[in-house]
């Protein structure tokens, strides 16, 4: 079926292959994506779009002595299936099976591992200077997207790579878009043809130009002013990384093997930082990613003659669709809400937002840092900015809910989707830590619903506060739970009882709530009868409602889909200890001290003890072990 | 003494002045400026260089109505002294005086709060769509340095600003450095001259480009190619704007008042964004900071006359000296040890190693993500980098500890200078959250020495540790104590037992150690006997060591200078929590869920309680207080 890619076992095999094998090659890669990811899901498009790149640059190159590092990583598994995991990649985004990224301890030939964008250039940059303290003649290349090259870190990192002046091949792999469609005037200016009017017009404005320079004694500021004001409707990509110190190769037909072997092949041997600018079409070779390429960004399995994703088990609306739609809703009535994304209009579900209120819309570019200032500016300014990005993401604005939120008391509400475990995407993509990084933050209210309803009610709570507000909700489908039709503000710092009982309470937040209620359930049939609260606020917490079911049980379990360190449940030990509460023991249950690898929400959350008969299981242990070990015995 | 500048109480008072009379104001601000700085210390060069520019702004512009926003705050000495704070002035800097940076909370003219590097642009963007929307003539006015340029936030808003196309006025304050020489190829691309010679040049390629210029039947891509390479040459700072869609005025001499003011006045009535280059000199008009413009970057007291720093009490060597000395000491003896800084090598005290060692040392301008990554791409390849940034700045490379270095484990060390409270650079400066950021990513280890001999083995410790380590420090003098010669390795998660008592233990981390030891004298005076731990290390915690001075005193007192929420107290309470450790009592002290405002450091430690008098009232306090207060009473 894959006659020639079933004899490729590492890049080495390649070098074998004639022009025409290759090219044989790319269409059985195609294939044999096609196969797969209609099977398994995952990052299509852009990996179609990469497959004469990938293939040309391992055929140039050596991996893996020479490295190569995947931006962001969407575009790697035709490096994957090249480099001895093949047979492995059926199980790509699986349960313990391979990662969908570059992952450094899964192969030698993953030089650097990603999820986040735009790191490539910066990791690149690293290598190079060691190899070349080294003295080793391996070569260190970066392949990025023009979309992460609108993330403020590459251009730090292209800043210091043109002065440094290492060996560094950096390949724009640019279509032109990145998940959605690009927004800054960079990507559009990077993206610029030459044509042939091009160059009439150039000639025209130059011969212009030079028959009206003067000797040099008039006004040289003056000329200089005309003399750019001709010129700069001529800047091309190349000249600006130039300008950097690059040099600057392209623009190159990207699906044109032959000629990107040439052309790799002279780059190669060139010194110094290259830039080499490939053109290509995301989802190449497959008309129907080809003509949507957003909605095979990241697909799930799907039917290959029609294009048709199968439907998932839909057990309610989406918490991101639900959100979207409390959006809408909530800024039909209130001109000065205004809503903010970094490069997910669709993946935080602001699409329908930015359609019926395009004025109000704002698609910063894969730019977080830069989405939570321009957020601050409009909240000083008197409205209420939304910005919704993924809990993982919104780690890249640290410092800007720091520094130009919390600390200036401006009233921007971060709607952190995939807050939790996000399955499939694995470590990079968890959104494990907010509440951790998050709570620490003074003057910052820390919240996470339910369900798809209270998130309605959260959202407009947030709006109205006046103060820098979080909302965390999970990836994935609510419960199908009856959405009030009538938004109202939820009480901030008050959680809710939602089931009494006396051996035990379970303090539940955001997505464990609905399983701290089937543990209560699984508990009551042992004869353990558990309260369940739900807490609503991570911060602040509602102290006297977690004080007096303390007082009434003395036993307290937390859980939270966050890291134990730092989270919901030591915000309830702070708490008891603050008030000097000491016969109360606290077991709290969460995201433990690793990293999380990939799976199923469903399977993390049980291999963690999240679901339901983790959370009773955990409860039953609790209540049977002694109250205090001796401490003698375990320490010596 | 000061004729002009005593009239002048607002903005509006300005334009009342001749273009002589701002002359001489601007010349009475610097004498100003010099006879307060050189009294309270402060930033002093920046300042000095945008008198004229500041001037000028106000002049053409209406503030309040009107918004500057200066970016990191360096520069808005002469727009405080002219909105109304000149009789504060003297108070900028100190205890409950006025801040050093802009501050929302302090004039309305201060329209947007800063400290940190590369928002202005962002914020004002978010100002300038607040103000399209509201259809408000409201102009927008972001001033921003060359060096605030290097990082990356300021592209990523750059890049929308160009986009979106409203009116915002971006002012690059061009002095050709930053805190230290600028590093990268932008920077001195920016600050590329126009010359004679330069257009002579241009003129020269341009007449043999046009006349090879084939009727276009040719091959066009390789015409282009060498069209560019004739033009790369030529590209000017304008350009490369113009290319993200700005209009371009500039560069202007930034000291020539009536030109500045020209040019401002014509810039207000340009629609769109417009960026304006303004050359200035760091230090203008006091020759000892013009020559020395990085000792006068952040001054302490001074004599005007000689130019020199008035001594302060030097109690031993300074933290970031022995950082420094420590490794150079280390690097001599092993060359994969390498030294990072974002625009700091003065500041993080490697200067010298810069010095003996350029090629492993790398300053890659304020850029911090791009500095944690370019490290963990050379730890990847066997490297030992230590990136030496504050507290406070490596909040912006959050993202890139998790995912760069703890997600793969590579052994990258942060060294955090400026950890804790810094004194007077006031909240967006202190170090107050590192071990709550931290401590959460999995893998990593953090630690903090009790002194300037502990930090010089824990430096050692963490480079041969073989995974990510962070070591935090504080601000200013050690405590003079001796230096060991040889560096040992501190045992990793080991902590120490000072003192022994059996009242009271109190669990101490960093700086707040000796302290405590302190606070234990005190004590001891009261009949009050004291266990003193040094902790070391916040991350792994020293378990057995907590719970066997658990045990033995029952009474447990964590002490740090971080925030009290998610920091090492909050991590003693986690362990004892997991270990079923209910009767133990724990009062944890630190900073409190606020943003701490400026003073002496020993200042805000008395403040907080930090100091060892502090300490030891909270003991004797915590031990004189009911066991467990009757729940009943509290809870309704």
């Amino acid at each position: 079926m894959y006659p020639l890619l079933e004899t490729i076992n590492s890049p080495s095999d390649l070098k074998r292959l004639s022009p025409e094998e290759l090219i044989q090659l790319s269409g059985e890669v195609r294939r044999f994506l096609l196969a797969t990811v209609s099977q398994t899901g995952g990052h299509l498009a852009s990996n179609l779009g990469a497959v004469e790149l990938t293939l040309a640059l391992h055929y140039c190159f050596n991996s893996p002595n020479d490295h190569f590092i995947w931006d962001v990583g969407h575009q790697a598994y035709t490096h994957k299936i090249i480099t001895g995991r093949r047979d492995q990649f059926h199980t790509q985004r699986q349960y313990k099976g391979i990662s969908g990224f570059p992952k450094r301890s899964e192969s030698p030939h993953d030089a650097f591992g990603a999820g986040h964008s735009s790191t490539s250039i910066s990791a690149g940059l690293g290598m190079a200077v060691a190899g070349d303290l080294l003295g080793s003649p391996s070569r260190v290349v970066a392949v990025i997207g023009d979309g992460s090259l609108t993330g403020g870190m590459a251009f730090e990192a292209l800043n210091q790579a043109g002065h440094l002046n290492k060996n560094l091949v950096v390949v724009l792999n640019d279509n032109e878009m990145s998940i959605s469609k690009n927004v800054g005037s960079f990507s559009s200016f990077v993206s610029r043809k030459l044509t042939g009017n091009y160059f009439r017009d150039l000639k025209k404005e130059m011969k212009g130009l030079l028959e009206n320079i003067p000797a040099f004694g008039g006004n040289i500021l003056k000329f200089a002013r005309r003399a750019e004001n001709s010129l700069k409707g001529f800047l091309t990509p190349g000249m600006l990384f130039e300008a950097l110190g690059f040099e600057y190769i392209g623009p190159i037909q990207g699906h044109d093997l032959p000629q990107l072997i040439e052309i790799l092949s002279n780059v190669k041997a060139l010194e110094g930082p290259v830039l080499v600018h490939i053109m290509t079409t995301k989802g190449k070779g497959y008309p129907p990613a080809e003509q949507n390429p957003d909605q095979f960004h990241g697909v799930g399995p799907f039917d290959i003659a029609t294009g048709k994703v199968s439907g998932g088990k839909a057990t309610g609306p989406s918490y991101t669709g639900i959100f979207g739609q409390t959006m809408l809703k909530l800024a039909r009535e209130d001109n000065k809400i205004v809503a903010i994304t970094a490069a997910m209009p669709d993946g935080t579900g602001l699409s329908p937002f930015a359609k019926e209120f395009p004025d109000r819309f704002f698609d910063v570019g894969i730019a977080e840092q830069h989405a939570l200032t321009f957020a601050a500016g409009l909240a000083a300014e008197g409205f209420k900015p939304v910005a919704a990005i993924y809990s993982t993401f919104t780690q890249r604005a640290y410092d800007q809910v720091f520094h130009d939120i919390c600390l200036q008391k401006l009233p921007v509400t971060l709607a952190l989707d995939r807050a939790g475990l996000v399955g499939d995407d694995g470590p990079t993509h968890h959104g494990a830590f907010d509440l951790s990084y998050l709570r620490h933050l003074p003057g910052i209210t820390v919240m996470a619903p339910k369900d798809e309803n209270e998130l309605q009610h959260m959202l407009k709570t947030a709006l109205y506060a006046g103060s820098p507000m979080a909302i965390r909700y999970p990836r994935g489908n609510g419960y199908g739970v009856p959405l009030d039709e009538e938004l109202r503000e939820v009480r901030i710092g008050k959680g809710e009882i939602l089931s009494e009982g006396n051996d035990v309470a379970i303090l539940a937040i955001g997505s464990t709530v609905y399983p701290a209620l089937e543990a209560a359930a699984v508990l009551k049939e042992k004869g353990i009868s558990a309260t369940v609260v739900n807490a609503r606020f991570v911060k602040p917490l509602d102290r006297d409602l977690i004080l007096s079911v303390a007082k009434a049980t003395r036993h307290l379990v937390t859980v939270e889909e966050n890291a134990l360190m730092g989270g919901f449940g030591t915000a309830v030990l702070e708490l008891l200890a603050d008030e000097g509460e000491t016969d109360v023991r606290v077991k709290r249950i969460g995201i433990p001290d690793r990293f999380i690898e990939q799976g199923s929400q469903a399977q993390l959350r049980a291999d963690l003890g999240l679901d339901g008969s983790g959370i009773a299981a955990a409860c039953e242990e609790f209540l049977k072990s002694p109250a205090v070990k001796p401490l003698l015995t375990r320490v010596k």
